[in-house]
């Protein structure tokens, strides 16, 4: 039986891995949940999964909570609930489902605290990723992708050796906007940049595929979960979304990873990693979808993705400030405070204004990222 | 150093197993040739890579053979030579490349001897894959797979453990044929069924690519060499020919293996597994292809794909008669004797006409491929 905690239980990818966890009551157990915000729906967590520790954001909604649930379950909050959650358990296992580069603290506390790691949190690997797969190295735990263009690749090279890699693909849908001109984003709504084409995701995730952001975490984050130089990285647009990412080997064989856009696959993989288990997500029929299409990236008409290269090869803090000026950006967008168009000048003049600082301790990623926040703040047209 | 012998090496997949032998002479050394009938291609490749045994198909040639080269490679004849050279050399490794259900012998010898294999024969497992696999477990060599479809399982399959397997699909180009009815059939020439799509490849192969033969005989090698059921073997329409074929897993996840049209890549990775080299072959970009394109598989227009299935569930004798009326049928058009229309038709008499024995041993397999023979070459419309 595997001891379970999950980190941002309430949000999708973490529902999704209770609910994947429901299905396996004999192999998985929870110990402890950290839900952020919903209240109601972590009650409901709480009282299925019978978590040991909870936490929460604040210590309002701790003193609230506590007065749905009964005492077999401790109650935390903020970011040192987030800790004790993170790393104060008997959890063998730990799955980061948190959103933005909150979720590297408690990345770093899980690992030293000798927990594997089931990330879907991209913005640790993208912020600290020297400190994060360092860390990994010393403490001796694995670390399991749970993005599925991630969980894709990380198939793709079961048994394979990494010296045999050329080229690893990462597919990309195009996002919301993906049939528009760059002329035909201007005065986009919210509503309209939260409609993904193929996944149903978090509002976060959704803004960041159709700015392209998403997919340059994605690379960013494939450096580091791989450790493949940035030349050998690629991203193609793929509008269906079926083949999740690909490796192109030495002797030009690829070996590439498709499924139904349902995210419980990859998440389910990282738990039960190397065996497969069956799964209650729909079969891929390849004569149903027809037709798969593919085509080059225009970093002209994604210049977030550009970027998110070239903050990845500065390196140091430079991918830090990439993360955090979106992230502000994105809530900024999200509250309709900025336009569309100006989530990429955000991040672009954040990158402007910093010096990047090269192999960057935990205090200076945590300063930059600050920094990159206020500066996105501020940012006025 | 591995020492290698090529049996076909004048044919398609011989020549192209020669060619990547060639680009790592400090790998591999060739140490015998079996030839056939092309004498002027098989001087040419002693000289090159200097056997020390070599077989052609009858006395008449290896008298001719002996005047072009000198003493220090021994020339051999007939099936008996065929043998000598499958078994009688410090080989560790034998690729199997003939063509046709000649090869069963030499592959039995070969594996008795010690010696690993790389089939591209498939004829050998459609006719006797219990003996086969069973002979390879005993004697406890490697059997891999050189068919671009059973290669592209077989790497789909690294690092995965067999209960894990759902279904296996093998994509098939539809052959020369694939965009006419079964009217629009009447009458083709041998010409025009010998234009495949995508592949370059021998002719009989070829014929078997139109009449969807070579996909059924696929689907009965793909049953014993993975030891999967024929009710999870599957087959889809895939004309680009790009995904060479793919596994579902338990999770629904799919692997699929995806390269260019060239038998280089899965020969060398039956040379090299479980590493990869670098090859001349060309690499695949998916932006370039564009899209790729699948549809059901008909079985009524491809009735021998359907006879393939029904003799690989009937078992015993069933599939050597499928194979060998096959290959007298596809000789016979090839020919001119007979239409592309009455291949199916001799396949589908010899089957009706044939008792089928259960779990036969190499005698009565022989035996009723002597038949099946006599059967399709007495056919008359």
């Amino acid at each position: 039986m595997k001891r379970i905690t999950i980190l941002g239980s309430t949000g999708s990818v973490g529902t999704q891995t209770l609910d994947v966890i429901s299905h396996y009551p004999e192999l998985y157990k929870i110990e402890a949940l950290a839900g952020g915000r919903n209240i109601a729906l972590l009650v409901e967590q709480i009282k299925q999964f019978k978590p040991g520790k909870v936490s929460v954001a604040s210590k309002a909604l701790a003193d609230e909570l506590k007065t749905y649930i009964n005492a077999d379950t401790e109650v935390f909050y903020g970011d040192e609930g987030l800790l004790e959650v993170a790393a104060g358990t008997n959890a063998d296992y730990v799955v980061n489902a948190l959103v933005g580069s909150q979720g590297l603290r408690p990345t770093l506390a899980a690992i030293e605290a000798g927990k594997d790691i089931g990330l879907a949190n991209k913005e640790t690997l993208v912020s600290a990723g020297h400190l994060v797969t360092n860390l990994v190295k010393r403490c001796g735990v694995k670390l399991f992708p749970i993005d599925s263009e991630h969980s894709a690749i990380f198939q793709c090279l079961n048994g394979e050796a990494h010296q045999d890699i050329n080229q690893i693909t990462l597919t990309a849908s195009g996002g919301s906007f993906r049939d528009r001109t760059r002329e035909q984003l201007e005065g986009v709504t919210v509503e309209q940049a939260l409609q993904h084409p193929n996944w149903s995701m978090g509002p976060k995730i959704t803004i960041d595929s159709a700015t392209m952001v998403n997919k340059g975490l994605e690379v960013i984050e494939a450096h580091w979960l791989f450790q493949i130089a940035y030349s050998q990285i690629k991203v193609v647009i793929h509008p269906e979304s079926i083949i999740h990412s690909f490796v192109e080997f030495a002797d030009h064989s690829i070996i590439a990873q498709l499924g139904s856009p349902d995210m419980r696959i990859p998440i389910q993989y990282a738990l039960t990693y190397p065996n497969r288990l069956k799964t209650p997500a729909s079969r891929l029929d390849l004569t149903q979808v027809g037709q798969l299409n593919f085509r080059d990236m225009d970093y002209g008409r994604f210049p977030c993705l550009r970027m998110a290269y070239e903050s990845g090869i500065a390196g140091g803090t430079a991918p830090t400030v990439y993360n955090a000026a979106n992230e502000i950006a994105v809530q900024r967008f999200l509250s309709g405070a900025i336009t569309f168009l100006e989530i990429e000048q955000i991040i672009e003049a954040a990158l402007d204004q910093h010096s990047v600082i090269a192999e960057p301790d935990l205090d200076e990623i945590m300063a930059t990222d600050a920094w990159a926040r206020a500066t996105a703040l501020q940012y006025k047209g």
